[in-house]
């Protein structure tokens, strides 16, 4: 078969691979349909990401068919439509049963990091029976591709994890794709208020298109949020950005008793104003998303009530995947949020 | 009367200044029976509490015997025992309304800040109603000084911010009153490891006497969390100290899902290390004691469930209130907990 490979810094091929076959009695084997790229598979592409061993096919995204199930799969056979998970969970351990599978001592996130993901022809899922999910008949499969990581990406560590409740006042610093899946699942529980930060015009655009009340750019947000508040802040503050600057602007946009809900992925430290955050009864928030959100997604996206597919900007085959890289590497220059791979 | 005045960096002065009245009708006069000193007061002595103008007089802790009372004050009367809470709130705006208390827009930490405080024979107090509380009979009066502020600090700041629970392991960095504060109250949810770290030995042999099952210096904690947890850290870290290097250990103390409750009053910023944090699903929290829960720690203490007294080591004469100063800024030295003031 054919697969994106990772081989090693800013080293990506279409090479030739063996077919997966399920190599425990969990395991499934399914033929993609359509993948994506992740903003982390090109922190991948440029080495930041040490587990990820050069020779791994990258991915962790995507819908398929089910072409090989082990002995102990239960709930799909061959020939059924599914979702794939960024999180593959056993279901059984202590992470696991507290819900937090994104720590799962024996999946977590290993697609595309550490074992061969989903940017090829087939691929291997371990613990399938939790990690898979049937597509419903009439929703649109590049749609659910939104779903194996960005949107309950957006919701789990930026939405629930910022406490958004009827009412509130959220900001989002960043409106990349995952700023945009926080603004969109932000909606569901009608905030008053939804300003989005970003530095690019054309994506300030795209999330007043999505529901943004207000949009700035990073040297006008602390004032806008002044205004709009009446000096207190925001209740939520969602980082969708991963760099210690937007890090910095989050900490002098919260209201007292606010909270921080980290989403970026972070490759250095930052700064935290403790001298001035020490009584101001904040949270900070990280999180590596856990998936428990997925099922609920899917009923809202069969429902029609969740526009994943406006995500999508951009639609490649899979022999121009290294086209596809190209486009979303200079994501804002293309005016690209997520590029779809059909297979 | 005479009144412990603070007279700019490192300059206090016991002085007579007048006897205060109720300015307002939600006022009451308290006369003081017993105060103390708190480590914000010497934060103050050293000028690094700008909202404290030099002229003011100190505390924000003490119990006594009502003088007077505005018209506006039903619930108590002259001759009443009433606890003064560190936290004046009036009970209708915003922050109050939703249990904020600590950022009340006319209350919040005042005493002994804003306004004349507790070191006194006499204090004003606004907004009466909600920012005295009876004190029961039988009652050591001493004991209930503990609950003026440290008692709910270390319990609203430390423990429920830090979501201890039956089961949950706890490591509390610095073992100081407020440090004792959360151990004390963190076992009223039956946490199943408590480890306190600290520099000072006696400390560390009085956190034993007061229920930690291990102790350690700073130098050998992570050492011993990782090996009493598995590797995985503790749910719950609480800082307690209020220096950078205090809340960096906090971070490799925490578990996967775990919080970090900050109690510490930080006077600079510290860092945050996000690129090891972002994936960790942590929280870290920060709060200003908003004293909801001193009802509560008012019937355990009434029902000798809250060992407060035992936080008490030494004890002065009002007149002596410069020497108590001196004994409690060089408090590992003294071996000195809380002080009492006998006005």
């Amino acid at each position: 078969m054919k697969a994106l490979v990772y081989n090693g810094a800013n080293s990506l091929a279409l090479e030739e691979r063996p077919k997966p076959s399920p190599a425990k009695a969990t395991d499934a084997v399914v033929k993609l349909t359509y993948s994506t790229i992740c903003g982390t598979d090109l922190h991948i592409t440029k080495g930041d990401v040490p587990t990820c061993k050069p020779g791994t096919i990258l991915g962790h995204e995507g819908v398929g068919i089910i072409e090989d199930v082990g002995a102990g799969v239960g709930s799909f056979k061959k020939g059924d439509s599914v979702l794939i998970s960024c999180i593959s969970a056993c279901g059984t351990c202590e992470y696991c049963r507290k819900g937090m599978t994104s720590h799962c001592v024996s999946g977590g996130w290993v697609l595309g990091n550490k074992i061969d993901g989903t940017q090829a022809e087939f691929v291997r899922i371990p613990n399938a029976e939790s990690s898979l999910y049937k597509i419903p008949k009439g929703v649109d499969p590049k749609a659910m591709v939104m779903l194996s990581d960005i949107l309950p990406t957006g919701f789990e560590c930026g939405v629930l994890n910022g406490k958004v409740e009827p009412g509130s006042s959220v900001v989002i610093v960043g409106s990349g794709p995952v700023g945009l899946a926080a603004l969109i699942t932000a909606q569901l529980y009608s905030p008053s208020l939804l300003i989005m930060v970003d530095t690019d015009e054309n994506r300030l655009k795209v999330a007043k298109q999505f529901g943004a009340h207000y949009t700035t750019t990073p040297d006008k947000a602390e004032g806008l949020v002044k205004e709009l508040t009446d000096s207190k802040g925001c209740d939520t503050v969602i980082e969708a950005v991963g760099v210690p600057a937007a890090f910095h602007q989050c900490q002098e946009l919260v209201a007292p008793g606010g909270t921080i809900a980290n989403v970026g992925v972070h490759g250095v430290k930052a700064d935290i104003y403790l001298e001035k955050l020490w009584d101001r009864n904040i949270s900070i928030t990280t999180r590596l998303v856990d998936a428990t959100t997925t099922p609920m997604l899917l009923k809202l996206l069969a429902a029609h009530n969740l526009p994943a597919e406006r995500l999508i900007t951009h639609s490649f085959r899979f022999a121009d995947m290294l086209n596809a890289y190209s486009t979303f590497k200079a994501a804002a220059e293309n005016k690209a949020l997520k590029v779809i791979i059909e297979m």
